[in-house]
């Protein structure tokens, strides 16, 4: 392993997978089962281009660069010292070949990338809209939380903007922007193809989802299984150790 | 019971609700789970006057006459034969005074109704997007399950136009058309409140789902736990069970 700086507050995850790992920063936002979650629902074929809009830490891009034969990936971050912790997770995991960090707003993405140019982009974006209250501007967390630097109908634009024809959307986010979701992704013809919802467990209402959409796509929308992340009684699903290892659930379940 | 005359393919059906009955042409569409759910999810109060449109065999607008004390119920629908049976079934349950039938195309339906003149709305409209392809038009079940005479767009239009303000929208339709009713809903000022999915079971994806709007409401969806039609071991789940009497469910599972 290379010998990476770490900031006082900074720990070092170990992903579970290929060896990954990653810098968390424990007073900041530290990445969730959400993040986990996209990524694995996300398909990546080899040899694409990846754009993660929003990428925090780095954890979807180094999940897809582990996962994925994808060439060029690039996680775009807003805040500095959140970029550069997640640059030094791209050198820590010997990821530079593939896998760059733009800190940039990703409104301005359109003047790094052609447009029509990404085969396949990923966000968790911040969820809460925040109706023009005032939040903390210098707040990391209520960044990565609020839409105080980019909204919703932000990335929905972006992304289609900088897909190719038939490039895919992934995202996830909240059930109750759903209709918000749809009426920006039609508006910007970013065709809904794939919707599953998650669940706490098979008796709650869902508390996020995961989408697909298609550039220019096609109108034939499908819903999978909801995937439930607890049964019953308490412990997590076979889905969910399948797309967690044991460990990773143990950093999941450390995480802020 | 009244003496209503039964033509040679009908068959009286008991709703197990309050006495009440339904005819049903053996030969046609009988109603499914889906209209008793949705009749189920719709909220009336007293007094309130609803249109239910598409009608079919009037199963909506009587199962609401029997669970609500509305005033002055309608069902719309533009089969001549298929309305006159529905009228009575009507007169077979003593409801003439609150519920009436009309044999009109719903498109219509302003030309009967004020402007922002009802309270509720209900629709289990068409759920085929025909796409122009041809389709037997005379077919009584093919205009019921077909966007032949109405389409989505023109069930969600109408409704908008025929609420009051913050009247109420409650509909049922497939999942795979979720894109094009957030679309619609939005366009014409029918905000998406509450949503449901109704699944076979925990583990299957789901095939229906039911909407409440309000017109000219806020933004602000809730999503419920998903309706379970089955337990894994293939019985009824005790919510089903509670929905439907066990002579209902056989009724259901009579259906054509």
């Amino acid at each position: 392993m290379r010998n990476i700086e770490l900031k006082e507050s900074e720990r070092v995850d170990d992903l579970q997978l290929d060896g990954l790992k990653i810098i968390q920063d424990t007073n900041g936002f530290c990445f969730g089962i959400d993040a986990v979650l996209l990524s694995n629902f996300a398909e990546v074929k080899n040899g694409e281009s990846v754009v993660d809009l929003g990428t925090g830490t780095g954890i979807i891009p180094i999940l897809i660069a582990g996962k994925s034969k994808a060439e060029k990936i690039t996680g775009i971050e807003i805040q500095k010292e959140v970029a550069e912790m997640a640059s030094r997770s791209v050198l820590l995991n010997k990821l530079e070949d593939r896998l760059s960090i733009l800190n940039i707003n990703l409104k301005d993405a359109l003047d790094h990338f052609g447009k029509s140019s990404v085969d396949v982009i990923t966000s968790n974006p911040p969820y809460v809209n925040t109706g023009g209250g005032i939040i903390n501007t210098e707040d990391k967390k209520a960044i990565s939380r609020h839409e105080i630097y980019c909204n919703l109908e932000d990335v929905i634009r972006i992304s289609s903007s900088l897909l190719k024809p038939n490039g895919r959307f992934y995202m996830v986010h909240r059930p109750s922007r759903m209709a918000d979701i749809m009426e920006y992704c039609r508006k910007y013809k970013l065709e809904p193809k794939v919707i599953r919802f998650v669940q706490p467990n098979s008796e709650k209402a869902p508390n996020i989802f995961l989408i697909k959409c298609v550039r220019s796509g096609g109108k034939e929308l499908k819903f999978m299984a909801p995937l439930n992340v607890y049964n019953l009684d308490g412990s997590y699903t076979d889905e969910i150790y399948k797309i967690y290892s044991n460990e990773c659930i143990d950093v999941f379940e450390g995480r802020k």
